[in-house]
């Protein structure tokens, strides 16, 4: 084989209670990329459509991830990427990850799968580190092991998948409106207070619970977010509309995507999850926001091919 | 029926990462306990064996617990209830959640249960409060349901049973010197850094999953507490020299039980529980303290008749 093309994951990161280890990988919202190894040694992107984005390997994340990779390979060959970006970069939706998660998943496929896929995470924790300062794996985790991971800690990097229970869907409203990483980073609290955390680690255990028990109920009651939401939220406008809206029309629990602006949802069921995403639409609707919203399933498959 | 003996098992709460949300019981180390019913109203503690406490069924633990119980129920009988008591008070292994789980069962059962293992816990918490001031469930929960419990929430009342995998094995040592719950509450810190808190629940996150994947090696990378084990193990003599001989001798994992001193570690079979038993008498011996020292399966039954 000497072409694949691959669809990459979006993913939501930081799911409520699971601030910073917690991610879970969508079905229906993704890029496409194509991997063609060539004679010539190295990585080059060829074309990115959809986005304007760096050609650059050195300056595009699946360009850094690729290049982590192959360095690591000893492989004399090279690769060509070429970039369908559908996920809009700073959308919330892990969509550097999602580039750098099929960059290093196509090429070891191309080269006979010489790596796992916690190895192929830290490659791609490098496009991570590239676009946000930071080798986080919440995003890259997920989009490479779809399902639901949890990534317990990082010396050394500790990646746990978590069940995925079937009928769980997600509902994802992106407004069109920019927040840069680093003033959603500059607004946390350094600080919480130990009777905060308590409830945030009840929650996070509750929702690990939920996931394995099939226990959807469980799994509401624990999409909690007493940390980061109250602070973040302001910056979105609408969230509270779009969370009362939404647990109103009967999702099992709303927050805010990776460091927003996107807001998701989680429902039992695709039929409610739609009903979410039209109740999320009427509330942009009267604030005059533009947005994108998705529908969708869990991926429980990761990056994959598609051809 | 009008007479049962039961089993009321030790507990360790606090369970390193699960902070005030995680319990487990244990089957080796618990008190005994005879309810009996009578015509006469009301609550009365007949006799105390193996500790001096209090009579006053109002002052006692089991009474109050039973009284909550005995209020709710509309019963016209009353009971007797005669404690051998064998876990010492104050040991850190849920002494008070033993002799409230205890009451409440029995007389649950001498009524022909017309409670629910939950209900039952909120009775247990009143015993709870009474001893130490603030109604938690960390310690009764497990002690009525048996096995790993966590705790979610408290606002309405939270109770998750987890999966206890087969090999666990408890080890704990209770060093006889005396921490006022008063003094190992006050030297807390009441805030934490949001790094730590990140840690903390990923942590948890990463114990329940092994509990239900049971996978030992990651309970063991998971049983790690930065929050509350810095600060309490210092009022615990030879804290750091138990923990560290006891990972070498092969648990998965040690920390403080409940607000100590007692000290617990976990282990995959017994026989490597009982190696970091010895390990952990040769600490306090060249320490020249006095102690107790226990080795324990899992109970995943919680209260049990004997007779």
């Amino acid at each position: 084989m000497e072409e694949i093309k691959v669809f990459c994951p979006a993913t939501i990161a930081n799911l409520s209670c699971g601030f910073d280890v917690l991610g879970v990988a969508l079905d229906a919202v993704g890029d496409e990329m194509i991997v063609r190894k060539t004679d010539k040694k190295g990585i080059r992107i060829t074309k990115i459509l959809g986005q304007e984005l760096p050609l650059e390997t050195d300056k595009n994340v699946a360009g850094v991830a690729a290049l982590a990779l192959l360095e690591k390979s000893g492989a004399t060959s090279g690769f060509e990427i070429e970039i369908h970006k559908k996920i809009k970069p700073g959308s919330g939706i892990g969509s550097s990850a999602a580039s750098s998660a099929g960059a290093v998943w196509g090429i070891n496929t191309l080269l006979g799968n010489p790596f796992s896929p916690p190895e192929l995470v830290e490659f791609a924790m490098q496009g991570e580190k590239l676009a946000s300062g930071v080798a986080h794996a919440d995003n890259v985790a997920p989009a490479l092991l779809g399902g639901f991971v949890l990534v317990r800690g990082y010396e050394p990097l500790d990646i746990v998948p978590l069940p995925s229970p079937e009928e769980l869907h997600a509902t994802v409203i992106h407004p069109q409106i920019e927040i840069k990483t680093s003033d959603s980073r500059k607004i946390l609290k350094t600080k919480l207070s130990l009777q905060v955390g308590i409830r945030q680690w009840g929650n996070l255990a509750g929702l690990v619970a939920g996931l394995f028990k099939n226990d959807y109920e469980l799994i509401g009651r624990s999409l909690e977010d007493h940390v980061v939401e109250p602070i973040r939220s302001i910056l979105i406008p609408g969230f509270d509309a779009i969370k009362s809206q939404s647990l109103q029309t009967g999702a099992l629990g709303c927050g805010i995507s990776g460091s927003g602006p996107s807001i998701f949802a989680l429902s039992r069921g695709e039929a409610t999850a739609t009903q979410v995403a039209k109740a999320m639409k009427k509330v942009y609707e009267t604030l005059d926001v533009a947005f994108d919203v998705h529908v969708s399933p869990v991926n429980t498959q990761g990056v994959k091919t598609l051809r």
